[in-house]
């Protein structure tokens, strides 16, 4: 469960999402509107999505005389989830949505994460498939489908790979055949759809990628398609020749299903192009961008739930005595007095809230595009989405499964055993560093596209924000925080010129996930000194026992994240302005 | 499964296994018998351990009608392991044993490790037990016990956490009274016992820690007694009030039972002491540092089977092309032709294979201690392996498990399922940063007993066994390997001064977890040196290309370790030497 102090620390302090406010997008809400949406979803995610959590993992999706069976909490849960309107929370009012930012929005989304996973991947992905109609739709198209999808009443997907392309989308076999009615034929297989099948909803919308006849070669002949699981046909729906091949037993996010789907075995699917022929991965990249910040919120989510739960174990949980302890007969000690355990839980707060903040900042961004009034901070925001979407997704999950490492730690015998959360929780993170684009192709990403984008704008535009920081936290007297940060700014950026200059684009790629690793400390770092910044200035008045104690908490987990973590970036530093040959020297036969 | 060549290597070339043939303890063996041995194990470790792996998994043990229910194949395996003596492997021929070496056994441990870590629990807990009946038991005690487990007949557990005491020993309730035949009357429970019930053999023998009426307060007042779940009355086995209190559900090894022991409900259970009373604790410790090397293989061994899983995968699936190809229509390239395939891949390699030889090393440390002619370098083997057992646990398994992240990173989505093998290989993984103590209670008996020891002699042997290989490997101008490994070595020295010289005690053991992970670098490191300076001189004559092909692997896996590796080492030794308070300042309240 995601700690609520630690949420409106987050949205309040760090990021001041009240400010939003006074866009006109926003005009009609207040802060208690904010305050009383995280509530619910709070309270939702602790009463229907926490408690089956488990059972869910237990009892996976299975077929049963080929149907689907899924345990019925997971449709209640869906169901109150729909009732309480987050299925169209971030949409126009005039659709019926709650019009709600959506820093906001996906800070609701981080509590369902913690509290179950795989119950909440049903929702994500159809909020995901809506926008994408949304975006790029017909008005036919949005009455037909994206309407029922804001409504929860008919679930989505989307479906990119297929058995031999997952990561290489340029290489799919789908096809679709244009059809006299205006309509194509779809033919193909499409492999890991996440919630692609079961009963929970009447319909599920398919966002498929395939190819028409004419395409050119790669990912430029593209094309997307809604292929509906039932086809409407006289007012009534009927099976669109969509059938299931196939479910994937996973390690983890085991109540959401994960489907090998067959479309087209009767030569009976039919699919609508969405927008324009061959331009079908430019539009996905839009849901595949807004996925993957929920990926990376995923896996700062479950970081949040490992920690809390593992906390509240150590609080509790007496064995062993102080080191200084010389009496046997003393009573045991709770072992968050061990100092071993603090740091266990120390490392967890300081990669679970980085990445948490990281993740809502990145959302911040998505407001800061659609709604600032000035064109240009609008541009800025964009600029330094597109460059932090591959940190936040690969970042967060590799960062956060390695906090949920000390979670299991923390309970010891019990961490391993499934009668405790935390082994789940690791397990159900394991899929995050993977789904949405592996994170090895994030960092391709990032030091490939991103980087080099717009002459180097993204990385310029960050470390001026980051200079900022530095000089408010100077002025602050925050200890020996901005001189740490400010230097290892420095040492990205002349990394990044030694590997721009690099001639040989394999070499210069060759470290790209310790790049990525590298930028993503120093930003997960800019990002504790905020949160110090606040806590500090925070604790100048007089405060309550509690509330300078969760300050001090800021504090000592910022020292924790500068003490522990930051101090990596100069070894990859090294590694990478070095020009190091050892991966593009290994010959693949000498493995 | 392990790769046979790689074997061949560090037990012939680099550890040079065959020197101990000129020992009078296996004069009659030759060189033939050892690879014979090897050749056993490799084909029983895949023909009766891989073949059923997923089985005991999937169908793991549980209750039917009171009793275990385990699939028929691990007593398949169990027997055949028997019969091919593996049971008795390191015992004297006297004994009807074949009086191996321990590095010769430890490396088809290893095999068996790989293959199906769940159903050699049994066999190893078995043996470990045996030792410690053979070490301390009384001649009867040898002969009704130890000679049954020697030939496989009655297997083996160690009873020493309940449910409120794991890590913390000295907490244990179990009582033991004496009773006037001269036996003890045992009560209590006992919690995370591996292979605590089962019925694969006709009895189980439970070594257990216990404490006397007249037993002083804390760890000094532990006895260790002969526990078995069947007594023997008139020739006859009959229960010994040993019962089955519940089964723990792990996430991985589940194959092996893993129980709550309730001892003496009815009153009626029978106890042997082992040796003297209050010394039980300093006895299970030989079993117990038999463990910790024998839990590091299997963190090493899981390590290897993931990497070679993961190394035939990326050898066969094609997908994607070269960076550097513009040609959509190109054929897919085999994804170890991707760069960052071959990093994950390369770090595999550095890892599972220096775990590997860390294992090794120290299973051969224990071979000098037994039989080198020589007291002194029998006298400095055992300080060696002292300092290093904690080492060998705890950096072989958290190491291991990271090699394992890798392996499902590169199957994607493939990865995470569990029709492939790596996720239970992962799991499985998971425990051993846990069992047998965790890792941060390791590192605290590497910093806080083993390297203070003899007046810090186990670090100053390692440093100067260290420096030979340095100047060796310096003569024979193995690139830059030698004067790095120099430098970390100084660098371990200063620190370790620096850490010695804090007087209070919590803060110099605050960050004894990176203290283990900078000396175990350091050594793992010296170890690839090794290999890199073997390898380098293989290829100094004409090779088979195969030939050539595995030693430049070695070559570049052990540069991988020293430039991607290796200069973590500087981070931690500037945290340890700066006595930084981050952790001990942290007040429990402020989380």
């Amino acid at each position: 469960m995601l700690n609520k102090r630690n949420l409106e620390f987050m949205l309040y302090e760090l990021f001041d999402a009240t400010r939003l406010l006074s866009r006109s997008r926003f005009s009609d809400h207040d802060k208690s509107v904010f305050d009383g949406v995280l509530e619910v979803a709070l309270e939702l995610a602790k009463k229907e999505f926490a408690p089956h959590n488990r059972k869910a993992d237990l009892e996976e999706p299975h077929l049963e005389n080929g149907e689907i069976k899924i345990i019925p909490e997971v449709g209640v849960a869906l169901a109150k989830l729909r009732e309480a309107g987050f299925f169209s929370a971030h949409a126009d009012f005039d659709d019926g949505g709650m019009q709600l930012p959506n820093i906001i929005n996906n800070a609701c989304q981080a509590a369902f994460l913690a509290a179950n996973c795989g119950t909440t991947g049903y929702a994500f992905l159809t909020v995901g498939a809506g926008n994408l109609i949304s975006s790029f739709g017909t008005p036919a198209q949005k009455e037909t489908y994206w309407k029922k999808m804001l409504a929860g009443q008919w679930f989505g997907t989307m479906c990119l790979s297929e058995p031999h392309a997952g990561s290489s989308l340029a290489d799919i076999y789908s096809r679709a055949t244009p059809h006299v009615d205006g309509t194509y034929r779809i033919k193909g297989s499409k492999m890991w759809i996440s919630a692609g099948d079961h009963e929970l909803a009447e319909n599920i919308v398919h966002m498929v990628l395939a190819k028409l006849p004419d395409a050119p070669a790669g990912v430029k002949g593209i094309s997307l398609f809604i292929v509906p699981k039932r086809r409407l046909e006289n007012g009534q729906l009927v099976s669109n020749d969509v059938s299931l091949a196939g479910l994937n037993h996973k390690m983890g996010y085991r109540g959401t299903t994960n489907a090998l789907l067959s479309l087209g075995e009767r030569d009976d699917c039919h699919g609508e192009l969405v927008g324009e022929p061959h331009k079908g991965l430019a539009y996905m990249f839009q849901m595949m961008n807004e996925a993957r910040i929920g990926v990376g919120m995923g896996g700062a989510a479950l970081a949040c739930a490992g920690y809390e739960y593992s906390l509240g174990y150590a609080l509790e949980r007496r064995q062993g005595r102080a080191i200084t302890s010389k009496d046997p007969s003393a009573p045991q000690v709770r072992i968050i007095e061990h100092t071993d355990v603090k740091r266990m839980l120390l490392a967890q707060k300081a990669l679970s809230e980085g990445a948490l903040a990281l993740c809502l900042y990145a959302s911040m961004l998505v407001d800061e595009h659609q709604t600032h009034p000035d064109q240009l901070e609008r541009q800025n925001a964009h600029t330094l989405l597109e460059l932090l979407t591959p940190i936040v997704k690969a970042w967060s999950t590799h960062y956060g499964l390695e906090a949920n490492y000390h979670a299991i730690q923390i309970l010891g015998g019990y961490g391993y055993t499934r009668e405790y959360p935390v082994e789940q929780i690791y397990r159900d993170n394991r899929l995050n560093p993977i789904h949405e684009g592996t994170n090895g192709i994030q960092a391709l990403d990032l030091l490939g596209r991103k980087i080099p984008m717009l002459d180097g704008a993204g990385l310029k535009l960050l470390a001026s924000q980051i200079q900022k920081s530095i000089l408010e936290a100077r002025a602050a007297n925050l200890f020996e925080l901005p001189d740490a940060l400010e230097h290892a700014l420095e040492v990205v950026q002349q990394t990044t010129i030694a590997l721009m200059s690099a001639k040989d684009p394999e070499l210069r790629l060759s470290n790209a996930w310790h790049y990525l690793e590298m930028l993503g400390h120093t930003v997960v770092a800019w990002l504790w000194l905020q949160q110090a910044s606040k806590a500090h200035q925070a604790l100048q008045i007089n405060l309550t026992t509690r509330e300078t104690e969760f300050y001090n908490g800021k504090l000592q987990a910022a020292k924790y994240f500068f003490h522990y973590e930051l101090p990596n970036v100069v070894v990859w530093s090294k590694l990478l302005s070095s020009l190091d040959t050892t991966l593009v020297d290994m010959n693949e036969n000498w493995f």
